[in-house]
Parts: C-alpha cells; sequence; structure tokens
C-alpha cells in the first residue's frame, strides 16, 4: 500500500520549501574530513557565551524535569521593565522566527496579502506560502525597503506587512522618519511587524525606539531576539511588544512551552549584563570596520550593513561593478562560496535571495575575519 | 486610535482559549506566601535529571551562542538505530506538542474534521480549534477511547484522528490487537496519530511496538517525547515516527531550530541512559501502587492508569459511586484542588475535560506521594 501524502498536505504547504540553515561546522568536518572550520554564515555572535548565563545555567539544571514557566513570568517581567511597557504587551517566541510565523498564522487567512521587500528574510515568504496566503513582494531600492512603493502597494486584501530593520541579508537600514512616515499611510487594520533581530548591532543615534510609537500605532508588532547581540542562538528565545490586545491573540497560538526553562533562564539573566552586550557591539563594530576596509582595498563592492554581516558582490572584483549574469571572468557567489568551504570557511551564499553575485559573510572574531580574508583573498587571486 | 484587534484574527483563533498549564511552584509561593511545595501537577518526572545529562549539557555551554543543528543530525541518528527506521522517519519537535501541531497544520485545512475521543488530550481540540477545522469528540468508554465507535465516526471529510495510549489525563491504555483492529477500518487518506507520550511507563508486556506497524499503515503516525519518562520535560524534545514522505512534509512546516542546543544534546544523551529510564519506571510504579492503596483504602474510586499520573474522584468518597453532580455533602473537583493548594500540593483539576469530580495527581517520589496523602487525608477528613 502506497499513499500520495504531499496530495494530502495543504495547498500552501505542497509547495513550501524547508528554511535552508547556514551549514553546521560539524557537517562541513564530516563531509570533508577537515577540521578548525571558521563558520560565518549564520549571524551568531562571535563572542562566545557570556558567563554570566554559564553561572545561571549550572544553578538551572538540576530542575530540568520540570516543564518550563508557560506564561515566561519572570523575562517577561525583565523585558516590560527594559522597554517600560506592559507585561500584557510582552509575546515570548522560540527565537523571533517563531513570533514571525504565530502573528501570520494568527491573522493572515488564505485569501490575504502578506507583503515584504525583494531581498527580505525569507522566513516572510515561507510563513506566508505554508498558510496559503497571496505574497506581495515590493521591489528593493538599493538593496532595502522601498517604503513609498510599499505603502502604495497595500490594498484592501493586505492583512500584513513584514518589514526588517535592519534587514537580513543585506544590512540596509531605514531611519525613523522614513518609517513613521509609512506608518501614517499603512491603515489600522494592516499589521506591521517591524523585525529588530540587529537593532542592537544598528548605530544607536540613529535606531530609535519603535516601541515608544505603539502608542500611536497600535497595529505595529516589534520583534526582537536574544540570538545575534545577546549571544544565545542555541537557545531560541525571541520576543515581540505589540498592543496587549495583539499579544492576547498570539498568546492563544503560541505553544504554552515555546520557549524551554534553560532559554528563558539564559535570556533573563543576559538582559542584566550591560557589559556582555557593550563588548558584543564593540567586536562587530570593530569586525565590520576591518571588513569594509578589505573589500575597498580590493575594489569589492559591498552594501554598507547595520547587522553583524556584510553582504559584498564577489562575483566582479576588477571593475566594482554589481554583475547580473555569470561571465567567463567571473564566479558566482554559489562558486565562490563552494571553494571557501574547501579552505575551512563556511559563509553564506545568498541566491535564494534573489542575490546570486554575493554572499553575506557574518562578522567574527579577529581571528575569523583574518581567516576569511585569507581564504578569500586564494579563491579570488586577490593582490 | 483603538483597533478591535480580537475581530482581525483568524475565525478559528478567535474563538481560543490558550492551554492551562499545571500551576508552577513559584507561583503559588508568590501568591500564598508558602513554601515547600509539592507539585503532583504535569506528569514531571520526579526523579530529578539524569547526572549523564548534566555532565553532557555543562560541556555543550560554551556553544551556545550558535544556532542548533537544524537538522537534529545526531539525535535523529539515535532515534533511528533505536527504533530500526531510516532517519528520514523521523521527525523532532519542541515537545510532542509541537508535532502534533504540525501534523495539524500541514494536512488539516477548515473544511476537514479532526477526530478525537471525549476525556482526550487537550490539545487535539486545541489545534483543531486553532485551524478553524470541525472537531469531532466521539463518546468515551470508562474513560477512554472508544475505538469501535471512533471508527463508524469516519467520515470522507475526516483528515486526522488523535489518539492517546496512555490516555492522558485518565491513564486509559488500548490493547495492541484493539489498536491494529481499528487502522484496519481507516481509509489510507485519513491520518491517524498514535500520541504515546507516555508510552515507557505503559507495562512493557502490553505495549509492543506501533513503529513497527508503519509498513502496513503508512498513514500511522507515532508520536513519543522526552518530557516524561526520561525527565527533559524544561528542555522540550518530542519526536514522531511516520512514512518519510510525511516527515517530508512535517519538516517543510517545522521551524529549523525547534529544538534548542541544549534540549538535542539533552535528549541524545538520555537516550543512551537505560538505568535512568529502569529508575523513572521503578519508581513510578512503586508510586501508583503507593496512591492506589491509599485510594483503596478509602473508598475514593479511581481510574486504572498505565501512565505517570492517576485520576481520582474525589467528590464523594463514602460510597464509590461517580457522582456528576456536586450535592451538599460533596465537594468539586475544583474545590479540593483549591483545599490541596492552601496545604502547599498542586495537583490537577480537569472539569475542562469533562471530568469536574476528578484530581488528575502525577506520581511523585514517595515523600511526595506522602505529601499529598496526608493533605488529601485533611482536605476530605478521610479516616
Amino acid at each position: 500500500m502506497s499513499n500520495d501524502f504531499l496530495s494530502l498536505a495543504n495547498t500552501g504547504v505542497q509547495k513550501l520549501r524547508p528554511y535552508q540553515a547556514g551549514k553546521p561546522t560539524d557537517e562541513l568536518e564530516r563531509e570533508l574530513g577537515i577540521t578548525d572550520i571558521v563558520k560565518l554564515a549564520s549571524n551568531e555572535n562571535p563572542l562566545g557565551l557570556s558567563e554570566s548565563v554559564k553561572l545561571a545555567l549550572l544553578k538551572e539544571l538540576t530542575e530540568l524535569t520540570r516543564y518550563p514557566d508557560a506564561n515566561g513570568f519572570y523575562l517577561k517581567q525583565a523585558l516590560a521593565s527594559k522597554y517600560a511597557v506592559d507585561v500584557n504587551q510582552v509575546t515570548l517566541g522560540n527565537g523571533s522566527n517563531d513570533l514571525l510565523e504565530l502573528i501570520a498564522r494568527a491573522f493572515v487567512e488564505p485569501t490575504n496579502e502578506v507583503m515584504f521587500a525583494e531581498h527580505a528574510f525569507v522566513v516572510y515568504p515561507l510563513v506566508t506560502q505554508a498558510i496559503g496566503a497571496q505574497a506581495v513582494v515590493v521591489k528593493a531600492k538599493d538593496y532595502g525597503h522601498d517604503l513609498p512603493a510599499m505603502a502604495a502597494a497595500i490594498t484592501g486584501n493586505t492583512k500584513l506587512i513584514f518589514i526588517a530593520n535592519p534587514n537580513n541579508p543585506t544590512g540596509t537600514f531605514l531611519e525613523q522618519a522614513e518609517l513613521k512616515d509609512f506608518l501614517a499611510k499603512v491603515p489600522a487594520t494592516v499589521l506591521v511587524v517591524l523585525d529588530e533581530a540587529y537593532f542592537e548591532y544598528a548605530a544607536s543615534e540613529r535606531r530609535g525606539n519603535a516601541i515608544a510609537w505603539i502608542a500611536e500605532f497600535p497595529n505595529l508588532i516589534v520583534s526582537r531576539t536574544f540570538s545575534k547581540a545577546y549571544g544565545l542562538a542555541g537557545l531560541r528565545v525571541g520576543y515581540s511588544i505589540s498592543h496587549p490586545d495583539i499579544a492576547d491573540i498570539l498568546n492563544r497560538v503560541r505553544q504554552p512551552f515555546n520557549c524551554n526553562a534553560l532559554a528563558l533562564k539564559a535570556a533573563e539573566t543576559i538582559l542584566q549584563d550591560e557589559q556582555y552586550l557593550a563588548d558584543s557591539v564593540a567586536l562587530n563594530n570593530a569586525g565590520m570596520k576591518d571588513l569594509s576596509a578589505f573589500f575597498d582595498a580590493n575594489n569589492l563592492e559591498y552594501i554598507p550593513s547595520m547587522g553583524n554581516f556584510i553582504t559584498v558582490n564577489v562575483s566582479n572584483p576588477a571593475d566594482k561593478k554589481m554583475v547580473d549574469d555569470k561571465t567567463a571572468d567571473n564566479k558566482t557567489g554559489d562558486e565562490v562560496y563552494q571553494q571557501l568551504l574547501l579552505e575551512g570557511v563556511i559563509v553564506r551564499p545568498i541566491t535564494g535571495y534573489g542575490l546570486p553575485n554575493h554572499l553575506r559573510i557574518s562578522i567574527g572574531t579577529e581571528a575569523e575575519n583574518q581567516r576569511f580574508k585569507q581564504a578569500l583573498t586564494h579563491v579570488l587571486n586577490l593582490q
């Protein structure tokens, strides 16, 4: 007996392709039999886990036979206090991805449109597809969001708009005034998710505080994560701040134990560790300067980034022009990616983002960045 | 400006009430200002975390700035090897709840029916409601699944059937022959989820191996968890074993990092720790015997249980009759629950399961069971 299970799946799910994560280090080790691998592929924090978190987790280990607190009481208290909001405005997620998905599942029906920008974070089309809703992809401007074009594309069917700021994988950044102009044009019945996963890396004098805008724009949901600047990618904690009624709805759909006990404890701990955050940002700023200078020196065009990664055109170093198709002299991003793997350096190809000539490089430690620069020099025959 | 956000939510979500978790110990401490609390409310493992897992997690802490392995390579290998299935038949979840939800979301459309038994696990109606599909609740027989009635209730719209074995919160158990008879009656296009969260506690000579039936019934999905006998409730890992095509579809919908790095490592470790599992089961058997004897001695009717909990009628101890409404002489389950809280003992009221006169007691350590017996003796004026 055999079944065509795919035909039994929901229409949207039938066409879904799973998210491709960055290649894990041990997978490359297994495949190529090499060690001493540098992974700059998943926008992780190269600083290593905070000592304060290690100590907190050690104390927590014995309690693991118990379920996590389904309400995340202490973490939500800490977040509410830090951002001067009510506890009932906070929703916790298994990473901010979980929240992006929850928001879509709670509010979007198959007949609705979900809007996002070209080259924006891949989870937006994935969650839209999973629901079977209509994706409206608005052409990028200078690799980033074209907010006037997005506002103009809103229809009576638009239910949800995702905006990543800074955007992943391009690192582009929207100024506060642009965002507020945009929000003023969005009907109150259209939800806007401002995905600020990389918020803490953005220049502090420019990033503002979108959470404070929720009073004026109650259809605005701000999501953030502990996976990046706070260095807890392995533990999966993100959160959203929204109108309490939206949070209430998200909490109905949320799995009660979506954040596990160690994740809750770690997030609660790192939120108090201001030194770790400052060190993360300082390390990132130094690495960003280092890699930018390296790309400049080698005539490699890159997209100025406010994140903890930098996206560079590796296809045509000679004349600093963006080249959209491969010529005899050029290598595609995917080819350079494969050759870097052989050098033990994992970065992120982004052909799937419509950027076949670019690679996204996560900022590493000084030594990791150095390994990357050497490997790229070798692969592209630089200098 | 104000919005009616509830009216913006999907129809199913509008009516959804969130899952009520067992009351956390520290919440009761905060509310009542008492300490030395015993929690027998969430079917957790009273043995405490395995030492083997503690050691493994300590080694893993430094890597937490990295994302978890999105494919759960090592854990899936270990599970496939243990159950003699292919790796591509295994899907990992953030607890088995995650899988129950994924299966429903991947396969069930609002026009479909989802079937489960009266008094069965509350997550089945919740995931059905979240999709806006039609729940078909088949009346229980002796507090458990009435499989012939369920088979008879299948219609052309039935897409998914949930069966919990042992069932939570009643602890009832279905024999292998009954289950196979049922599966033979289910059309190949209807998926059957056999939720075996409490599998390891069921008597080994009776529980069989439903995973081996998948060859004969490819529409069968078996789900299990590390939250119970393996003692990892705080970490959230469950899994399903299914036809590879079903697993492929579930993996499209699954969030890539749904199991965090410590959860993967802990599950991989405990799977090798046969002594811990044996100790868990032995402790449970001893506690089950102890509480059953206590209920017998006090004329309290209980439902024979194959899980790590026992569900007892606390409303009418005198004559061993089930009483479905409160009389002047009786207390409801909710009332007894509240009075036990004041004694520092948390158990689970199950009015929401249609059992207003019962309480579900998780089997604890000998000392915890003793505390419960004393508290119940006091509250019900036993002896």
